[in-house]
């Protein structure tokens, strides 16, 4: 069958552009024994397919010729793996595809997604990837207590937004670094953070002084660079960091010196997660924050885009901070 | 009476040379009420003061004019405090004089030194600062599991040496890291590291990967910089980092870019160690520290120079990395 895939043609130089993608044709043959058909229903666009563009992910580089890869929502159209029955869905790792021929190996990697998940994207936002690394790095490595005064920083994208409210929800007090007035207002309005630092327009040391005090308990970072010193500057004694990820390094540009004598003066702890190690929790996680959305007790959004031909377009917006929320390709 | 004390001159631009210090004389009084008169057996030369000599460190700082501050041996000659006897020897602030006046804070802070420490000099060594921070880093921040490999750098110095000790005697595998081959060589040959690597003639990085292929599980760095860089670019999964001193910068140079993605990739947990943090534990430490010793299971040297007006070329080469184990000046 004839189907839409994008390729990446060069590899970025700083934050991604369209024309480092194209949109073409290919042709898929019917799957044998041991593959699967599928359709892909929403992409998910995450900032680590930046790093791996730049082979510098855990996971697999995306050379200039390849298609994109990266996960979605797909649903089985033709099955001939005994795990992945047609009409299922799952989330699976399809690539930028309209529909795509996976093989055993990425069907056993495949998680299903049961009709209880609505709307069923929230399987790639707070019940996928960024929920997991938002519940394992909160519960696993921050060592949380109430009363703690916990900073998180992309604060209204998935991971950040559910850190900072399952940080709430433990009592911490909550501040959110986020870029643009409009995502701070969502944080403090519907996420309920106790407050949130726009850094486009506000020093962000002299912010995190007037909301902390007496200091920075626990950091969960999701962007590194300046952010992360200047909040490693203000931590109290004790502190945890939990280094998630590195946006400002993603696009390509240098490490900013991250001081060690900042580490040292706070007798401060930090860790780096990768999400990957916490798979087998992830029906855990589910629970525990499947209750929370349904009772309403955690809020998230989502970035949605229509069609595949505006992959690139979303991608790029995603890599400049101006998506909001979980940034998704209906197709 | 009249003393002879060490005045810093001005703030040294990056290593200290003799010059930045001078040495004259004083008029002490007849000790007060709280206060107590006391001969400066030897003084303890750590890489600290030159930190606090930029005011860069947790302790006081020290100014152009001030009597350049640090820990001796001090025996009492005159006491009007009811915690100091005469003849009865101490660790105290003493600073680089050949007697103090020691103030009730100042004794109050102080610790004896009892007839069973020998050589009593152990009591600015293994059995002092230096012995606590290598104790309290290993024991209670480095997860010390039989069969890691464990990187210390330093590797001859009396935290690192000690370090390297304790992890040989927990059952890990020891490789150092020091600039010289005659440190190299005492650190297998009488620490009985397993190896140790001279930075000054080889190239690190190329050596850890020898030493270390599987990984490097735990890193006690001692003196940041390039070196902390180097080694955690080749950390194992779930590596612990122990960030206790930064003589790479305590001489002024400008940190070095410590890049998180390396934190990230190995789920490393990186703490910094402050030893003051551990003085409860003091006495805990000297009893198995001490217990070692006296087995001849735990070896140390002490690099001694002779007579006051040494102290500024002693430090200067301490600074300089060229002393070979605990600096020391007798008086």
């Amino acid at each position: 069958m004839n189907i839409e895939q994008i390729t990446l043609v060069r590899t970025p130089q700083g934050a991604p552009i369209e024309d480092d993608f194209s949109v073409g044709g290919a042709s898929l043959s019917a799957p044998i024994k041991g593959q699967a058909l599928v359709r892909v229903l929403a992409l998910s666009l995450d900032p680590y397919l930046r790093s791996a563009m730049s082979s510098r992910h855990l996971s697999a580089a995306i050379a200039p010729g390849d298609v994109v890869s990266g996960e979605g929502l797909v649903q089985v159209l033709v099955s001939q793996h005994p795990r992945m029955a047609p009409g299922t869905i799952w989330v699976a790792a399809c690539g930028w595809r309209s529909h795509a021929l996976l093989d055993a190996t990425t069907i056993e990697q495949a998680r299903p997604v049961g009709p209880e998940v609505q709307p069923p994207t929230l399987a790639l936002g707070v019940l996928g990837m960024p929920g997991l690394t938002a519940w394992a790095g909160f519960k696993k490595l921050a060592d949380a207590r109430p009363g703690d005064t916990l900073v998180v920083s992309a604060a209204s994208g998935p991971v950040g937004a559910t850190v900072g409210q399952l940080a709430r929800l433990a009592g911490c007090r909550v501040i959110g670094i986020a870029g643009g007035s409009e995502k701070c207002a969502w944080a403090t309005g519907e996420a309920g953070f106790d407050a949130c630092i726009d850094y486009h327009v506000h020093d962000l040391r002299v912010e995190l002084r007037r909301h902390a005090p007496s200091g920075v308990d626990i950091y969960f970072d999701n962007v590194g660079g300046n952010v992360l010193m200047a909040v490693c500057e203000q931590l109290a004694v004790g502190a945890r960091v939990v280094l998630c990820g590195l946006i400002a390094q993603y696009n390509g540009s240098a490490p900013v010196p991250l001081n060690p004598a900042l580490i040292i003066r706070a007798r401060a702890t930090m860790r780096g997660l990768v999400v990957y190690d916490h798979w087998t929790q992830l029906a855990e996680m589910q629970v525990e924050i499947g209750a929370y959305v349904r009772a309403g007790q955690l809020r998230w959004r989502e970035d949605i885009s229509h069609g595949l031909s505006e992959t690139p377009a979303a991608f790029a917006r995603l890599m400049v901070g101006r998506n909001k929320g979980k940034a998704l390709v209906l197709l």
